[in-house]
């Protein structure tokens, strides 16, 4: 085969391109008007983490999975990370949840209440126990807190609180372990979100000390957002921690990442590579968190996988040393032609060939179709209750 | 009581303003993440009623409750029809559902599948059943349809469908009855809406008949869009059957009306009166629609028609004569400062007085709060299911 | 050469493809802030049809140049049309300008002063004379009118004056021509526009008569509209006039037409065949209206037209019967393979040789580069004025 | 006079509120389409100057004026000084301006070229000269750099760049002036900005030191950012530098503060309250910069203070006591509720009464048209060059 757009020379950093998935993209999930269940959904972690095991068997690409604490709550993690292990998959980040308790209808680390705080403050340390036995890393905080209404809160106090209760969690993380802050745009608060955007998280973060980082989720901006900007402004100030991938249109629409905007996840990624985030020494921790409300699950994460995997490669194809002369001589047109050009390039039969040589099958969406776990899975898992966000 | 801003001259106006309050308002609602319930929620579609009859019995401005077909099935409609009059209240608005039963996953009255269609046609027909045992003028329609992913589905079959679907349900409202089609911008679909605007309804509508009118959700719109133009343009072409009133920062937020932006409250309110949308002979409806998620439900209705009321008020006090002058003179700032002369008028001592005048309480919200009410619920309605959007 | 893709299926269609190119194109454009010039750059409307003119030579993409009344205006338009002619270039799209004229400064045709609407009329009726000279069939009709501040105009008013004055002005195009109405979501007002949205396009169309159509701007939507939906629905209705190409990322950027998202521009495409708007009987007429702010502008204008001819060449990949297959059986992710299946196809190498085969550069870039045509005119066009947008 | 709503408690806070109006604002100013020019209109500095006199002798409000380099250059700013003295007011922000000379075209303090950084710091260091010659604290930087086109430029070597340039500029400023760096969404640059968020801007003054700070824009935000959130966290973090008022419906509009969305206004108020802004003790410069595009622009200047006095005292009334001990109690609608009835009150009477009280027009719209100042400037400055953005 010939290799026209240089394919051969971007394999080694491509192989380190390591995607996690989340145990919660298997089960249900939906909008507040109706989640609609599908025959084969998981029924247990352990078939949470068979699917997701099956995404990498398939693609190579997703050797670990992100769990979600209660959701995922198991009496012994040691067992669950030795079933994980046997499958082929390790355990990732865990993920905290204080928004589905009565006690954080008004908020859990901001609260005004002490007793709620440390409620709060104490599933963090759970979590931080169940890293231990899971070996997991990294600490993903994620708040639903805010307030839906001008004055019913107030902004500053809870800001201030915040920095107290996140101060109380990481000094208890360990030397290996890093605590890593979301930020949302918006929902389930309607009026104000008490970690908003980059800028927030990342003085929050900064504030606790260097093993706190920020997470960066796709889909947690307000419109227009340059998020690329955003990525290699945090890899500038070595505090990119994860990526939280998916897509949207609208808000947090938690589709398939890639699906939305070819081009945007193209553009991420070329920063990524730009600012050292694949490089062999990088931290940076990339992530699904997407909601497959309609489509199948499996298959919607392994094509979510493969997207991710199809812009880095036409990303690296980035012609890097005639950019850069283009960029210093200001030939706009030329320097937007050398970047689109690598967008425009066809990755995909190299990729397949790529995927072939290494084991794999040459289209993981096909292959999957074909090995009947689907069927297998629809057949198997009847009865029960079929596992969604609770 | 001197009347420096003119207030007797408006209450004839005044008076006519009423306002439909949902029964689902006074059951759960969350966001996708959580429904939080709260002590002394409804258990039934008569519990929401007597909650309902409530909040006109303190404010005199909500005479009447829609409903929402199937969560407010019953097997009598003329039972309920007397316990609501009974209680003061008539039963107004028929809302259809076709959104949350899993043969509606990929759409309902646009479905490729003609049996699914003719299903939510036969939905529309039971609505219409319970319009003529209710005493209903309206069918409400909103459609949750749409898909997630380009390409996912053929926007313009979906739309030939709807349109045949719209008819067939047309045909059968009686003389005096309307079918509302309401639009939305997303949710719960994500890449594309089958009526995501107001020209789409329009379009449809038009096609229908006389009969057939636009709804508007002031939700229900992309960022930055000038809601009251749209009033006025539907007055104008005479197909703005009704309101569905909520506020909103990001999406469709549905929180309380005029809490979000008061002042676009007055100019949707003002743009109506210019229109003739509260002279005596006009037949728009005035609804909330609306989810407290956080707050009191009871109190959170009675605060949001007491807004629209407030809005209402201050829009009828914009000296139209003077106005009409500066705005032919083309003198800019002296016709934004008439027009938010009324806005900056305080009118809660007139409304209160004018309140007293009529038997009402001077201020709503104390008088509930003194009522007892919220305590009797919250013990008396101890057991059973409280009811949410299922 | 082999032809994997199927492309040699779609050159008859392909070959339709006809992108007008807009004369001020040529000129100095720029932001409130500042109109860089540019050596070259043209300082007659002559001079801007000879660089239409380049534009088609290497492309065989833009056939004819859209005219602005005045910033074009000429004494002889015959004259002008032969020249034009002799260059290979046929004189398109008249654009009215009512915006830059000091009695406009609070509206034109919308205006309270009847003696300021008549002006407004009297410049179209002299387009309507240019358009009979030069043997244009439409007559673009962009509006600048709106407000800034609530309160200073009366929106009704105005709309009922708008359609009056397009009334009028509809009555005196011939037979043969066309009014196209262009609406644009804000800018240069910035609370109310006349014609903000394409549902009072519509609206305002379908009151005037069958030679009446909607101009869809792809830059005038609110954040996050799905232009391709209206497409849909203008082409459904047949009121899809025309398209002013250009791309953004915020507002009306005026961007390089499928720069921004080479994917929407896919999808526009893929709705415009879809419904019929590159058949053989089809009217659309496809425009660009960019800014060139920063970039070369004769290149730039080169970008766009390859741009629309790339992503029509990938729209037209797409396997129609197989995704109506995926379409009707809810197959979500597979309907959205097939889309994106063509869509990821590199159409570039294919288009070379297409191009060649018809006597065309295999890359018209790198032609125009080579040609010496900048250095030329950079040369030979030094003193004079160089022409902007007015 | 009775004082129902507390207002004689608030005045001594109220006193200390002082707004600096921009020279510019005087001279004309339209969009990228069209600038309209007025009658009388300034043709120098010191007209601007003698404008904005005005504009303070009527409110009270206004003492200081902001200088725009190179737009209000002189030759003696000593003289220029002593003439704003005589007129009462003094000469306040210096904002430098690197974005009309042909150099800047592709950037400047982040420009590839070591020369043109040069050149743009050597402007500041200009502007620093200025400020000891007027005695002025600030030096405002808004930076019009960024790119339109994603690969046009390397946008991390451009940070990198920025951080150097804004370090050698802030070497240079003296001990007791300060360094307050801007930040914008977009506009003129349409992909990226160099500083598009308040997230960049802090992170960059942190980096430079105590004496830099943050300047918020209200209309430098993406759709639905909640501005009054940013307001609080800068305070918090003490990089609460400057104000620039204004107003928007869509993008940059730079209407009058107050005039889309007066609740927005009164909660930035509120949170500046809270967070010790209008402390006798506090730093937080309050400027406005607006552009009067079609009104009259000493009115337009006048309503604008105006504006922001009215909503100051509005948010001085909020019950702190009662609202802190509602938000304590989680009362939603309680907090809300006390919030809502300060931005309810009419505080126009009051505020009348105490500007009598304190020697000044009651009415200073009022007072400016019966002053005769307009018509005696539209008769004594014909002739000239009006002043506009160069």
């Amino acid at each position: 085969m010939t290799d026209p757009s240089g394919f051969a020379a971007i394999t080694s950093q491509l192989e380190r391109l390591a995607i996690e998935v989340p145990s919660w993209a298997y089960g249900n999930s939906g909008t507040r008007f109706k989640v609609f269940g599908s025959a084969g959904t998981p029924r247990s972690v352990e078939e949470k983490i068979a699917d997701a095991a099956v995404v990498n068997r398939l693609t190579g690409l997703a050797p670990s999975v992100a769990l979600h604490i209660p959701w995922d709550l198991v009496d012994d993690y040691t067992a669950l990370r030795s079933y994980a292990e046997d499958l082929g998959v390790a355990l990732g980040t865990i993920n905290s949840n204080t928004f589905q308790d009565d006690d954080y209808k008004l908020g859990a680390l901001t609260h005004t209440d002490k007793v709620v705080r440390q409620k709060a403050i104490d599933h963090h340390f759970e979590c931080i126990d169940v890293m231990h036995a899971t070996g997991s890393r990294d600490l993903k905080v994620w708040l639903a807190e805010g307030s839906n209404y001008p004055g019913q809160a107030d902004l500053r106090g809870r800001q201030d609180r915040l920095a107290e209760s996140l101060a109380t969690i990481y000094e208890r993380i360990g030397e290996d372990q890093r605590l890593v802050l979301e930020y949302k745009f918006f929902e389930p608060a309607f009026y104000h979100t008490d970690v908003p955007d980059w800028g927030t998280s990342y003085a929050q973060v900064v504030a606790l000390g260097e093993r706190a980082m920020v997470c960066l989720d796709t889909g947690h901006h307000a419109p227009g957002t340059n998020i690329e900007f955003i990525v290699m402004q945090l890899l500038r100030l070595g505090r990119l921690g994860s990526f939280d991938f998916n897509s949207r249109f609208y808000a947090d629409d938690d589709l398939i990442v890639g699906a939305a905007d070819p081009f945007q996840l193209f553009r991420i990624m070329a920063e990524v590579i730009r600012g050292g985030g694949l490089d062999a020494d990088s931290d940076v921790a990339f992530m699904l968190d997407q909601c497959h409300n309609i489509e199948d699950k499996i298959p919607g994460q392994i094509r979510s996988v493969l997207n991710v995997q199809e812009m880095t490669a036409r990303a690296l194809l980035i012609d890097r040393d005639a950019l850069l002369v283009a960029q210093q001589d200001g030939d706009v047109l030329g320097a937007h032609e050398i970047y689109i050009d690598a967008f425009s390039t066809d990755v995909r039969p190299a990729l397949a060939a790529w995927r072939e040589e290494r084991g794999l099958p040459a289209s993981p969406m096909r292959a999957y179709a074909e090995s009947g776990y689907q069927q297998e899975i629809e057949e198997s898992r009847r009865g029960g209750t079929q596992l969604s966000w609770n």
